[in-house]
């Protein structure tokens, strides 16, 4: 392969050998490698450190915009290693001709949920290429929060510990297919596209220690739960009838033959627990969100693969994501 | 005025309206407004904080590439706080089809730099577009460094300072001009893109105490210079004689009627010191840069502006770089 493909970008397999193979191989260092949504960085007390950028297409979609989802993208990384965020970047690249009014309704967008999360934009960078050379506007944000419980992330991952999600899945990247096909559905349905600082606070409040988050983005899921599977070495049960998805979701996933498994999702995360901290942590997700449920758990086998079973019992393996899952989702 | 022009992003006025009239309105903050090179956040101990995004056009250019160019610009950044750069985030946008030996080698470019000045790239971030939505690769970097010396910026700026330029001015834009134009000159001509972490830190090591640096990217020397000027308050005065420019950069710039003092440089910095430190440091920068140079002083005049004066005592207002001056120079 010689060649970038959009899939090297989409959240599946081979997004994840350009990383692995090409990038992680440049800048070789435990830090990096460690692939968790934020760097941690010893040398600066309990400081943690991620950056994202975002080309989303459409700019403005049902329950957000570009904006939006990069400010609550970078929370959301910072919030996966139990950091609050505190201070973000904020770098434009816009495209000749962008009407302002449109810089400034992101812009206020990005300030709205940074008022909201008490995030504070610190520095930023504007860049403008001509028409034609990028499209509307790209907004990169890099933040640093601190982190209020050391260890969080793939490495604590471990057998007989359960797994819960946040919210029901799939209506970001509904949303996204559905504005790209001019669906009826459009106008029901909303983006998940929301700041997980909150809730990420509430359960650490309340004295749990989460052992690992990931917010199911690009490549939804089920890039989530086999990132997981790959990092532990261990094999993870979760249940089909467990996962909630909306009606809306489902319909989109079936006219187009999606999995929405597989669907990004800009504010729902997934969140492995110690059993007895499982009780309480689906309490407070609930009294964020009523579709929050307990889907799983890591089975004490090195399989190192996602089993998903039906309600009938049946069992599948939940395979990660591969191909062209959808371009410019984020 | 209702849409955004490529002058919005060449560094000179119409920047500085879009980013003080618009953007620092929306991201309303004490920290930001202070406008210079980084962010200085007090919550945690000695931490700057900046971002650039990079989309030089062409990606590769005599003396570098915008590997190196997004690795040096977050450095410089944070060094003109004095700050030294410890973690560096990268985050590209790729155009479907790029090829991968393309991509390889710059963010090896990007690796050599940090590597040579001890920086560690800790996180990162990739996306692909579709064919067409943008061009080629754009990368951000966003950097954390440890302050070694406060208060530096343009706060400090103050009547009697002395004036240093690190190198002589205008090669990277020279490179950049020449490669768009297809001179005999460009293969002469290597831009001057560099760390300027390792002067910074000699500097600061040698006890020298800078009022405030800053590197003249975009919009050159008179860009800082003006900006210090409007943002003390003060006049400062320069002697054109004292500040060097190269022979292809003076021939480019004639052919093609711009002014050195306005082209874009990406190792080269401005630096006002007190009147005691400026021996020494002018001894410093020359063993880095013997074209480094003492340029001039800031007066006791409360008028705002910047004033050149010739060899022959002719003086005249060095204005503010104005409209369109180089696309995708940085």
């Amino acid at each position: 392969m010689k060649n970038i493909m959009l899939a090297h970008g989409g959240g599946g397999v081979e997004m994840n050998s350009l990383i692995n193979d090409i990038i992680f191989e440049i800048f070789d260092n435990d830090i990096l490698k460690r692939a968790d949504d934020s760097a941690v960085l010893g040398e600066f007390k309990n400081l943690a450190f991620s950056t994202d950028s975002f080309v989303v297409d459409p700019i403005k979609f049902n329950g957000g915009d570009i904006g939006k989802i990069a400010a609550c993208g970078t929370i959301n990384d910072l919030a996966m290693v139990g950091a609050s965020a505190k201070y973000l970047s904020c770098a434009v690249i816009i495209e000749e001709g962008l009407d302002i009014q449109t810089l400034k309704d992101v812009l206020n967008s990005l300030a709205n949920i940074c008022r909201d999360s008490d995030v504070k934009v610190v520095c930023g960078d504007t860049k403008v290429v001509p028409r034609g050379k990028c499209d509307k506007i790209f907004i990169n944000t890099s933040g640093v929060g601190e982190i209020l419980v050391p260890n969080i992330g793939v490495n604590s991952l471990k057998s007989g510990a359960r797994v819960l999600l946040s919210s029901d899945i799939g209506r970001h990247g509904g949303v996204i297919l559905a504005s790209r096909n001019e669906f009826e559905l459009q106008s029901e349905l909303q983006s998940d596209c929301k700041s997980l600082k909150g809730v990420v606070n509430a359960l650490i409040s309340a004295g749990i220690k989460p052992l690992c988050m990931r917010d199911a983005t690009r490549g939804g899921l089920s890039a989530v739960l086999n990132e997981w599977a790959v990092a532990s070495g261990l094999e993870i049960l979760v249940h089909e009838n467990k996962i909630n998805v909306c009606d809306e979701v489902q319909g989109i996933c079936e006219l187009l033959g999606f999995e929405p498994y597989e669907l990004a999702n800009e504010g729902t995360f997934v969140v492995a627990v110690d059993e007895c901290d499982a009780q309480k942590t689906l309490e407070i997700l609930k009294s964020f969100d009523e579709n929050a449920s307990e889907i799983g758990e890591i089975l004490d086998s090195k399989n190192s693969r996602v089993i998903i079973q039906n309600a009938y019992k049946s069992r599948r393996f939940l395979e990660p994501p591969k191909g062209e899952l959808l371009p410019r989702i984020c």
